[in-house]
């Protein structure tokens, strides 16, 4: 008995080993060989990707093939991309020696992510009721795209604390997850979230800090001397912002209605990301001794205005109410990094090595409140019948939707968000704690040693040393240790 | 008296306190507060973003969303928007510990100076005489992000030497100068210049090398040991080059006529690019010892053959001409950097941290040189008699205008850019002089510890540290300092 | 008679002189020049770039300026473009002192190659018959960005060990093989390669692998010091690795047909690369101590299923087909690099900085029989009729031309690209082994202070420092040596 019971905490207690050379391989392979199956299976070209689209083409007396949805949808497409792969990815190099770690494993994930979630989104939305297939175009990786941004969401929560097999797990439960709530909430409810404030960002950010309640780390103090920045990692964060924001205008307007909805959709982006930034830079500096202004504010909180935008962006929400929008979320965002970070992880255990809670679960849930507004408000006045219809799709057995009950269905899409996302993470979350997994021990996170081969700097002797061998021959003993030390950094 | 004189002597010649913590928030807030406002006031959808689109269309028989301006302008815009975030933040990242404030200070004033451009752009050229609002729509925020560029070249000289308070009084004026200025170039006197090389380059740059011509440091060595750049800072500031050489096409077309005009104008750049890149390598190794290539001709000589094509690009200067400009470009502006910025820094008082008189000031010249005598030369037999008339926009009242008179005009253009440049740097010189600013001292300067809370790298001891901690043991007294050193790399 | 073969043999086994102060002006004096003669001789707009577009319009019964191929293709073109000079250029920097010379030159031979193919592939596809003049348009400059791509591919192998001024001869030869062999397979063979699988990717991989065999060193161990990465130079090359992965749907759909060809051709490239990440991480953790990965796998076998996609992507491949492809090349590639590579340096004596043979040449020729496969495959029942005419272009005198004899011409093709890229490469090769050419020595590779003013880093003390100078002076007497060394750093 003696003996099982120390197996068991053995089990659960033992030693970490973050050996991924088996667990990793084989959980890449099986879920690849798994998506080529389900892709031979289900999956199929639609009829603007399908070498029928000449025939189509007459037959909808279509004239041109720039009317191709590829046309009008492949620039923000690709930008989309970018903000998945360099975005995401290098927002999360800030760390000292986890670059690797962040732009690696964001790579990693968001490669299977995307392939799972055509899947899984196409069964909920995109199947051909005909032949029972799902039929892909550009606006489904699009799609995609987004799905897999909720489970970069979470982690951003996460970072250097879990496995790459825990990422592999937690990407397809939660892209399962994000199907399963989007068809909810777009469908069932009929609710709009073009740039899915509730969907993509409430959810992936209340999933995100489940999981890290779950896991929370109490002895994280032991990695604490690699939590924090050097100075060109925070440069390179600030690539990942930059193309996260520049490009935030095309994340809200990649699925809006062709025409004046991707319009509207991107210039109220572009404001309401505009009027973020002053407040941020306001907020950072007034909360620092002698003003000095923090890299995290910027690098993070710049990027709230967009994510608030994620509802209303295709609304007529004004250009001053995208201000407006901005404004709070630069001011709310940074508060959250000075004030709410620090209490969530002492006295709540949430351990957000990103902050999303500030950049993604807080303006996220500000961004369906707008939406929700924004849409009970709505008025032929403003969007003239046509629009109005076009704006919220109120056709078919919607027609008679008015806007006030559309938007108390909104502000039902949050809840449904919020249900998913704390829901989901403590069950993935509890999936997570599974000592198999290869996660580092406390005082092993945020270090690419565990998972990388690092190069080794001590052979990394730029040039000049050896013109100085004769100089450093005159050193003292402790030389040695003494380049080991330097030659490190 | 002499309490009073000492007092004042205080005031203008006391020391410097870079300490921002009110007068940033503050400025912030109170503009942005006034943005919304004014937006509130003033600014309203065009009909192409505005819901009521569909009507539009009807009214105005188009048969297509794709018809839409958004389709013909959006992906151009994305590549101005990545040139003025991206490119010019990372351009500035190449000193060796001015990297964030490069980067950071870009972001914030572009991000104000976009907000303040629609409004004062707005009010010279897109005000509804209908109803006295400013329509906005995909041209008009390309448009701010080329006025903001007039702003982020001023600070291109300045860099590393004023607040950013200064920064944020210098882009309100800025902004507001250039509108001025547009207007009275674009729409007074019917001037081409849809890449802005006398409206952007020649405002911006005079307008940047006047100012700091007035706020000359006379002590500047003192910063000597953080002017310069480091291995890694001089790869980042790549990063900016190459976004701006790539997109410098999508710059120069992105508000050219649809057709032909955007067609003509991304060609004709990309080609007095690729010529001025190889022009400015030669002149690099031909002027150094060795024949060693600067990063600092390569980061920015290599743009200016974009700047130089900036009037001319959508004329049909002919593809051998666009190379002629480029391969002119290149030698000028290596020259400058080797010849002129020393000499400016020396005999006229003028710091230039970035060279912008070598890569925006004598090539936005050029342009418009190159503008005029292109304009000047064009015909029916080149253009065709409707190609002239769009191109050149001889339509309306100026249905009359010859293409000698156009190229009249032209020239006319620079010199109103040139007085714009200079006349307001001077105005707004003065008022940087005022000494509650908060920018950094002689000695200072180029230093991002003055505003930014710069990570300790005496925190970021790399693990290996740890495991040779008995090693380190055996250093000798000195070895406390000796980290210190170090580990502030 | 003993003076000259000493003469002789100094000539060509001589102290090697980097010196490229004549050398490299000169080339690229003379070269742009010839550029600008033989553009002012050749080189026009085409109909759809010329000023005579809206009487083009009207000829044609064209309704709107969209339809202009620009609107069509230009973001395509800027994707690509960022690749081209982005992408390859920040694949190239993760050596840890090689990047200047990575970034730099592959910046100096993409801009003058470019040039030099716009003549080349103007004068074998794109002259007017009626006027001899070759027309440019946005697919021009396209298929320029493409033709430069072999000679960045060649560089990858060559990296770190040759002069800018072989470089450029090695452009000048490359781009004109590459224009003949593009010749022989577009138009002779009538083969379809919309990526580039053979005339890109197989004819750079082995025309460059080529070129390093004849050029190979010997006694390259005097620069192993310099040979591999650091921690902040892999991160960079990250960069260049996101880009060219995110935009290989743009560059394998950027000249495919409009409508269904660019939209099907995308869609294949981004699922066969989302596929290849999975076994790239898979492969380079199961060969691993630990099942760490390397960094050098991610960064490039990552990339393999897009090279592997050229041919086949606007096929009808099927989406499971696109994942399929992709599995396969990430597992070809991870192998390339653990097992290939160090084989074929050490008894092929080929010597392949960046791996090319596994990234480019590999991949490309499993491209083209893939490609040869999935063409020998098509039937009318998958395409439609009309879709395989347009699909193959089976049009004019091909309209005969079955899908089998299809496949057995892309058979051919692979062939045509392997002769040319090594038979090309001998040639190239033995003119490069040429002794005035500045190449640096076996033990001065991988060096940018060969070509470079790299920054002193002695001169680069951080403030830090300053405030320690009290400390400082305590140091024993070897202080001075020893900051040469960390700060050299």
């Amino acid at each position: 008995m003696g003996n099982f019971a120390d197996c068991c905490r053995g089990f659960w207690c033992g030693t970490k080993n973050p050996n991924i050379r088996v667990s990793l391989p084989v959980i890449c392979f099986i879920w690849e060989i798994a998506m080529i199956i389900l892709f031979g299976l289900f999956v199929r070209y639609n009829e603007e990707s399908d070498a029928h689209w000449s025939k189509h083409k007459h037959e909808k007396n279509i004239t041109s093939d720039i009317e191709n949805d590829f046309y009008y949808r492949y620039p923000s497409f690709q930008d989309v991309h970018v903000m998945i792969f360099m975005g995401f990815g290098f927002l999360m190099t800030f760390l000292k020696r986890y670059s690797f770690g962040g732009v690696g494993f964001n790579f990693l994930i968001a490669a299977f992510g995307i392939q799972w979630a055509l899947l899984m989104q196409g069964w909920f939305h995109s199947l051909d009721p005909v032949d029972g297939m799902i039929k892909i175009g550009i606006e489904s990786i699009i799609n995609a795209d987004f799905c897999v941004a909720g489970c970069l969401i979470a982690y951003g929560a996460l970072l250097g604390k879990v496995s790459p097999v825990q990422l592999m797990i937690l990407t397809l439960f939660g892209v399962t997850l994000f199907a399963v709530e989007e068809f909810i909430i777009l469908e069932v409810l009929h609710v709009r979230d073009a740039g899915g404030a509730m969907v993509i960002h409430t959810f992936g950010g209340y999933f995100g800090l489940t999981i890290s309640w779950i896991l929370y780390r109490p002895k994280l103090e032991g990695s604490k001397n690699l939590s924090g920045s050097v100075y060109h990692s925070d440069v390179f964060a600030m690539i990942g912002t930059l193309f996260l924001w520049m490009y935030w205008p095309s994340f809200n307007s990649a699925i809006s209605d062709h025409g004046d909805g991707q319009h509207r959709a991107a210039i109220n982006t572009y404001l309401a990301l505009a009027s973020c930034v002053l407040t941020t830079f306001a907020i950072s500096s007034i909360s620092a001794k002698k003003g000095k202004l923090d890299m995290v504010h910027i690098q993070n909180a710049t990027l709230a205005g967009g994510v608030a935008m994620g509802t209303a962006a295709e609304f007529m929400i004004t250009t001053y109410g995208s201000l407006i929008v901005g404004f709070c979320c630069g001011i709310l965002s940074t508060f959250g990094y000075l004030v709410l970070s620090p209490f969530m992880e002492k006295y709540l255990k949430i351990q957000d090595t990103c902050g999303i809670h500030n950049l993604h679960a807080m303006p996220g849930l500000l961004g369906g409140v707008v939406g929700a507004l924004t849409a009970a408000l709505a008025s032929e006045d403003v969007y003239g019948h046509e629009g109005l219809v076009n704006t919220f799709n109120f056709k078919g057995e919607y027609a008679t939707r008015t806007p006030g009950t559309q938007g108390g269905y909104q502000a039902a899409g949050i809840c449904v968000a919020l249900v998913f996302g704390i829901g989901g993470g403590i069950i993935v979350g509890l999936i997570l704690r599974l000592p198999f997994w290869g996660d580092p021990s406390d005082d092993n996170c945020f270090d690419d040693e565990v998972y990388w081969e690092v190069p080794e700097d001590e052979e990394s002797l730029p040039p000049i040393l050896e013109y100085n061998n004769h100089m450093i021959s005159k050193l003292p003993d402790t030389s040695e240790s003494h380049f080991t030390v330097e030659h490190s950094q």
